[in-house]
């Protein structure tokens, strides 16, 4: 049965290339475009979706606070794969406009931070006009009497609008990447794959000194390696924040069970946002003493101190 | 002599407001509105500000990564005093328009992202378009044929572009605050008052498992609470982080100085980034056996153990 | 059935007093002393006792060796009750011996140690002649033509053998007391209270650095407060040591079971020596997060990520 | 000038041996013989001593309780050497005795404590009569009508008393060693070498959970191995310990300092017993971030935040 995917859109974003990308989909899965993260996961919430895919971190710019925030709270969601996508920009325009003819030029936010050192030294002068996402900066140059000369987006975006790439690769740098996940509602988990990812939001139990200290010593105590840390505001007061952390490994492998359960016990909450195979394939670097079977031989000898005549 | 103070503007910003209720203003100094923090900043080390007040820290969007960005890279800067501000948003509309009549509404991302919810009850429909600030989205409204018609935006700026307000406090979260940070070229530290804070990014030596725990425990070792911790990418590969850390007390104060040099020693770079007092007055909570006094008691000690003829 | 129970004798030492008090015998139980604790637990370990009562800490001289050593190799044996002892000391002598006529005092080192102050004032040139235990240095005054002429023993052991008592409590320490444990083979363990103990030894996996730090973490982690530590010698080189410990709290509790999986995973051996009622009743301090109840409701949440669709 | 040792003694004890090949001696000087621990300290405190050379700690029976003791109090000594010698006993009797003649053993308890495996096979029968030294059990032997036919002692101590050695190498533990240590009162510190012990007595501020964790911290926090640790009862109630530790480095080295002033800091005493070289000559594992030259740099780091201007 083909299956129904969202992304944040319009056709063109990266988003879109991290979701063909993706070897989960087969060729009749229909692809679902969105004005924003929180329209996405909306309809996956709904169970207008299958999955969506959404940005969650760029090597340049950090966390995507929409998607953090948006899986954050109201119902579970879960990512079930990651992808990591290269980001390469160009400076596109409509067909016969010249680099000495733009005074204005627009893409998303994220982006522009991307390109300021190229765009400071080749339009020194440009005004900035914020768009909704690359894309749809691309897309408005197709339309009549544009506000702005010039947008800065994907190769395929300028492809799809049929404009002319004055120049490429202008990211300031250049091994950018930004991050993206496939988000579910909560179901079959993937398996372990020996190379896995758990994502968690931690909500502190109340606002005390240490609070992260112990927080990070629950993973420490049982030797997971964070891979992401991001703080989030809580929605309260300043300095109120709860945790998005991504560590090594996966939910039913002993040690991050036992750390999970860890947290459970000393959070106000633990928010699971699921485990699965990271995109890079690293494989988790597991300590003496944290293996499965050292966990399970911990159990037995446990359960024989506890019944001793057994 | 007067002082020339930059901001983030244009006139009507919640950053003028905070450099408006700065206490170290006089009434001669003069004030100057900047398109962007990084322009802010640039203006401020090259001699043509005395300080520049920017935003940091929102308490429901979080870390404001351009400040936090420009403030970890380029020359030396402090922060020299703190300012937290209520952000109230107003909906306001050209004379005449009304809410039936808005199509298309215009502000910052970061206040779109704290009026959704009323956006969704009130206009379901509107369509909303990134402005450069607040302030900018009220001005564009004084402009013929602006392409949209209403704009969040602070009450100063509705006042200063002549709209109407059709509703007031509109932020989905009605304690919303933001803090600022004046900010100057090093010098003249601000005294400490018992009720200080000081801010530092923290780059690792390498991406070891555990760096962040480390990093964590030369605080408590010490018994100083952060009061917020960021992390920040380095703009290198993905997972390689710095963090920014704020914390309670002053550089002068022993417990925070021997903090900084244990943070040196194991850090790969520690950038400082000023003490001074806290908006809110919160006097440092001092662990025994961390006041400045027995830090002095203890160098005698060793200093009589390592001489003791003497 | 009546029982048959091992002590460290000879009759009058604190250890059969401590046996004595022990509110776990009958009247016709029958109580048989040993010249060592090794020949108790021998004997113990062979089957010939239910249980022996030896002494394992003093609050002026520490542990006692011999008994940690016996407990920590060789077959298992487990504390299943313990008594705390007041130490009082006598200066017993034959009758007709004054004060002017002692030379040579015997009693065991450990009384020795205790007595030195009072010696020094009273009988500064007394020789001290080692023996055997308090008991067997009082009872060695009732035969003909001992080798010295005062004993430092308890008042039983004085009246047990006929001896004038010249002085009584003549410790230097007045509140000095014994901890002695009762102990028997692997077996029905003691039902929990909410005032117990559990004892372990700890063998690290090699000779590293910070290895003590990490077996504390272990308790640390779980809130578990501990009530003794004492290091020994392994037996090989200087430097390599076992650890042996007492913390609170039953093995049969959540907290205390995943603290001794986890010291079982990271050491090369954890010797379980059992769980048994605290003396003084005094409860355990659980910390917020590590009661029963909130372990079990940890593993039904994470049974609950493991099997969403359940 | 020709100086005075004193050692426990008589002639003929370990502690002789570790005393005479101490590099530190000159051939004129005064060996004096104490009948305790205590004596000889006393001796060195009252000025009639230049220092005194007493066991620390053995491999097999532990730390020795009576050192251990009369350094944590009284008026204050330090360790300026330490000597680690091999222990060989060998069984010693009188001309003409015969193992089959041999029904009572004399010796120190700890050296009983040593060969009672080699005991238990080739004398079964044998009855212990403990003895103040192992050496004052051989010189017994050589009075009229001694109370017992053998003496396990040093090969040293069994030809100062012209006795016949039945067997040597009786130690159950072939690799014994003891450690010994040279006190002397404060004064010159033996100057630092890359291979030196720091030894201390801490004494915590209350009796704390956690309390010992706190104490390792500090030593972790600078990257200090520790190479002893003991605890000993405080003299108090059960449970009340101080804790006895040599760790590697030198007083004079920064990160000792620290960790020193660190530890002075959070517990209510901190003993110094003294800064010297290791018999081993082990240098010490210095962490990056630890070396002496990375605490001036960032001690000259803080200064220049302290002092912008300068």
């Amino acid at each position: 049965m083909s299956k129904r995917y969202g992304y944040l859109g319009p056709t063109g974003t990266f988003t879109e290339m991290a979701l063909r990308q993706s070897t989960q989909l087969a060729t009749d899965d229909e692809h679902v475009s969105f004005v924003s993260v929180d329209a996405a996961l909306a309809a996956l919430r709904a169970g207008d979706l299958d999955a969506a895919m959404v940005p969650i971190e760029n090597s340049v710019e950090g966390g995507v606070s929409a998607t953090l925030d948006a899986l954050a709270s109201g119902d579970p969601l879960v990512v079930v794969a990651e992808q990591v996508v290269p980001i390469t920009f160009v400076l596109a325009v409509p067909v016969g406009v010249g680099l000495a003819d733009i005074r204005t030029v627009s893409t998303h936010p994220h982006a522009w931070a991307q390109v300021r050192a190229w765009m400071g030294t080749h339009l020194p002068d440009v005004q900035y006009l914020p768009g909704a996402s690359t894309a749809a900066a691309a897309a408005g140059l197709s339309l009549e009497n544009p506000p702005y000369q010039g947008a800065v987006c994907a190769p395929v975006a300028a492809a799809n609008h049929g404009l002319t790439v004055l120049h490429e690769d202008i990211g300031d740098n250049n091994g950018a990447v930004t991050r993206f996940v496939l988000v579910a509602r909560p179901g079959q988990l993937p398996a372990p794959t020996g190379a896995d990812k758990t994502s968690v939001v931690l909500f502190q139990r109340e606002d005390r000194p240490g609070g992260l200290l112990e927080l990070l010593e629950q993973f420490a105590a049982r030797g997971i390696n964070l891979t992401r840390i991001e703080s989030r505001p809580n929605g309260g007061r300043l300095g109120d924040y709860c945790f998005s952390i991504d560590c090594e490994g996966h939910v039913n492998e002993e040690r991050v069970g036992e750390t999970l359960m860890g947290l459970q016990r000393v959070c106000a909450q633990v928010r699971f946002l699921g485990s699965y195979p990271r995109a890079d394939g690293i494989e988790a670097h597991v300590l003496a003493g944290t293996r499965d079977d050292e966990f399970v031989h911990a159990r037995a000898w446990l359960n024989s101190l506890r019944n001793p005549q057994g």
